[in-house]
């Protein structure tokens, strides 16, 4: 489609009839130009249309000088395709039937490729030096994603072991999918709900493909950033209604205007900071601009008559906060009965637990609320002070620390003592390794990205909650968090 | 000292000949030209003394021009000084005799104004809008530096109620004087230790003259800091022996070099980060600069032969990091018997508790070292999500927070249980509300700034552990941190 714009191809006529150039100078020269535009657009979605723009006319130039290279559309046998990087277009093009493993020099595990070979679920490899120096074209290659393992001209028993393990995988694949329609349940008669994390009303679809049980976190940012005001009642109310409605009584949990901190909305004119982690974000913001979430307020509301929504506040570290979000909730029913909208009187108003403040004092916390949802991803950022976008520590970052695993179980406790039902929506509710370790804890409802939830459940119906919960004083007693995974590694997971 | 100096002279000479221009004009040339020199310095103290140019040619500026007004040294009557901002050379040239309190519209907690004040021990008031125009010469004013009250024109009533407030203060402080020499003991027998924290060798005065009973926290960053390259071991080991020394056996806690996220040092060329706060820093810097780390545990190793040193490893989040660094200590220790250098191999090791996951986690941690710190300034900073800088959301940062309180608690029942000792170097351990709370819990140190010990002790003095301690888990139990407050102003300070 962007070589068929005519702005773009008038503009390379244009350059080589006027200033006599040749046609890759005069690609690259277009091309440049409105990258250039692109990258300088402060819109999020628009200035990563500079990056495709980057991919057609590098690709462009490519054929262009005739050094086009290796066809990706065109592998004829099962290959591990080993480049320096792949940029989308090739990825796109890719022979799938074929390509059955990626290694690349370049790239981490959120970069383009890695993101694309998980939606292929191809195994992948990214960021390995020098690959294309030592592997050949011929070459016999195994790798393992899971451990990032390359095995290059393996053993006949390298080999033969990774043979089984890949028959192994397949099998719990098949058996995964073979959870569609059954109860999430554990083998000792535990009944839990795994719902979704979403981020818009289209991911609705994945939900009902994997058979989620409701919506544990829908985001709602998105409709603020991909703007350039703020949005309306009105279209807040439609994207809340049609996930309600879709997903026909079934629980949506609908969080606050979580921005702020490294999610920046231009128009909005938020403060520099020096620690957005630690910053003006959130409910914060919310408590500030009180018309704002006033607005939002209104849309959960009025959507609330069309399905089973509930609130969630974000960033909570103070009942003060908890109270005083409670009360511009109710002048806003308020406002409503008088004009006589119909919402669920009796809507479930929760919290976030990703402040180490409410875990530790979530016997008091808990008496305010109707839910909890542990939000790990933060929660274990502020528990170890590490902020995990940051390389140069992100190594210290880890899920099974166990005093992160004491607060999970301190607040799903207290939870329960009150009389409220606690989940999870950070990325610690999908991880296989501990998901034994929550479900002994009492955890009820489980938040993940659609495609787990079905590994998820066959791994709740495989594990009894009273083999694993006499292990868990023990598992906490832990030193280290290499220590909890060991055990798991060891004792749980077999 | 400046005006005298040769180059500012003779620059503003040259000035007026070279360009006939008049002296008020040479004057801010001249002026201007260096502070903007020195604003560009790296280096932080140099940097300051662009702000001591800037009020000494603002003065010349004034007395050039004839615009003196007040002379702040010919105040007669006792005054409270009513000003838009005093400049450090007002404030110095004050009459301190009948200066008895300072109202500024500019500045906050911690302006220049502020800090004298408090050196001056007269009560100040600053960020008051518009009181230069409110109030006139001759007015009767009532200042409450404590509250940041102002009484304009009180009324008998008012200035009889502030009369035996003052007169209340006055004994008190008469008393706290009466502590010097005494032990730090409650009514009912619980002895504990009133420590300083200090930043140079030269802060020894300073406990001396406020009868410290150690060294709680001896920060080391002021020589990395004051310089343009790494501290040589020679002049490391000179500063941690002369302190040592002249405490002559008392406890010298020494803190491992803690610079990283806000401190900055040029010369390291730290990485720009987004969350400096949740980033490389400390401990963290320290494993990694294994050159610098080592440097330091020579030296403080060789000055612990002349004192009771004892070293204290700063942002600890996982036992590993504990383990690492405990084992280049014993590498340092192994090369100086090596090379027969005394120092105390019993040389005690502990940590700083100021993140949440050791708190959480502080009965598995305390058998990993001889002692715990509590450092409540970043405690509550990581268990409230709040950047205390930020003044958008300061409001949120709370030392009486019931989570801040649990943590504190459950660290020292964590370290007596393992039978090690329990202190604190954060703010909150001057703190005169907080001091009863972290008695009962058993706190066995107090560590702050030398100019509150004796205050502290007579707090310690005046209180008993058994009669606080039930009252604890009420305390623990209240919502938030505004109850907390209350509690302990109705109920424990009287």
């Amino acid at each position: 489609m962007m070589i068929e714009d005519p702005e773009f191809n008038d503009g390379i006529r244009a350059k080589i009839k006027e200033e006599r150039v040749n046609v890759e100078w005069a690609v690259k020269e277009v091309a440049d130009h409105y990258i250039s535009l692109f990258s300088n657009i402060e819109d999020e979605y628009l200035k990563e249309r500079a990056l495709d723009l980057k991919d057609v006319s590098k690709r462009l130039l490519r054929i262009l000088s005739g050094v086009e290279g290796t066809d990706l559309r065109s592998i004829k046998e099962e290959s591990i395709i080993v480049a320096e990087d792949l940029i989308p277009s090739d990825t796109a093009q890719m022979n799938k039937e074929k390509a059955i493993g990626i290694v690349t020099e370049l790239g981490g595990k959120t970069s383009h490729t890695s993101i694309m070979a998980r939606t292929l679920e191809i195994p992948a490899i990214a960021g390995v030096k020098d690959i294309t120096q030592i592997a050949k074209n011929g070459d016999f290659m195994i790798i393992d994603g899971g451990e990032g393992l390359i095995l290059l001209n393996p053993s006949e028993e390298e080999i033969k072991k990774y043979e089984k393990k890949k028959k192994e995988y397949e099998a719990f694949k098949m058996k995964t999918r073979e959870m569609k329609g059954k109860e999430s349940i554990s083998k000792d008669g535990i009944k839990v709900e795994i719902a979704a994390n979403i981020g818009t009303p289209k991911d609705v679809d994945k939900i009902i493909e994997n058979d989620g049980e409701g919506v544990g976190l829908y985001r709602t940012e998105f409709l603020y950033m991909d703007s350039d005001k703020l949005p309306t009642e009105e279209e807040q109310f439609e994207s809340y209604k049609i996930v309600a409605e879709r997903l026909e009584g079934k629980p949506v949990i609908i969080r606050t205007l979580d921005v702020g901190g490294d999610k920046d909305i231009p128009y909005l004119n938020l403060p520099e900071e020096m620690n957005p982690f630690l910053g003006y974000r959130a409910i914060r913001l919310c408590l500030d601009r009180v018309d704002i979430f006033e607005t939002q307020l209104r849309a959960l509301l009025r959507a609330s008559a069309f399905g089973n929504i509930k609130i969630m506040f974000p960033m909570i570290s103070s009942i003060k906060e908890i109270r005083d979000a409670k009360k511009i909730l109710e002048e806003v029913k308020e406002e409503l009965r008088k004009e006589n909208i119909p919402f669920n009187e009796d809507i479930e108003v929760g919290i976030m637990v990703e402040i180490p403040s409410v875990a530790v004092h979530s016997d008091i916390f808990a008496k305010e609320v109707d839910f909890f949802s542990i939000g790990t991803n933060d929660l274990i950022q502020y528990t170890l002070a590490v902020d995990r976008g940051n390389q140069d520590i992100s190594y210290l970052y880890n899920q099974y620390h166990p005093a992160v695993l004491k607060l999970i179980k301190m607040t799903i406790e207290n939870g329960h003592k009150a009389g409220i039902w606690v989940g999870m929506c950070g990325e610690a509710a999908g991880d296989e390794k501990l998901i034994p370790l929550l479900l002994a804890m009492g955890l009820d409802e489980f938040s993940m990205n659609p495609s787990s939830i079905l590994k998820a459940r066959y791994i709740i119906n495989n594990i009894s909650k009273k083999e694993i919960e006499p292990m868990l004083d023990e598992i906490l007693s832990l030193p280290t968090a290499e220590d909890v995974e060991k055990f798991i590694d060891e004792n749980i997971i077999s």
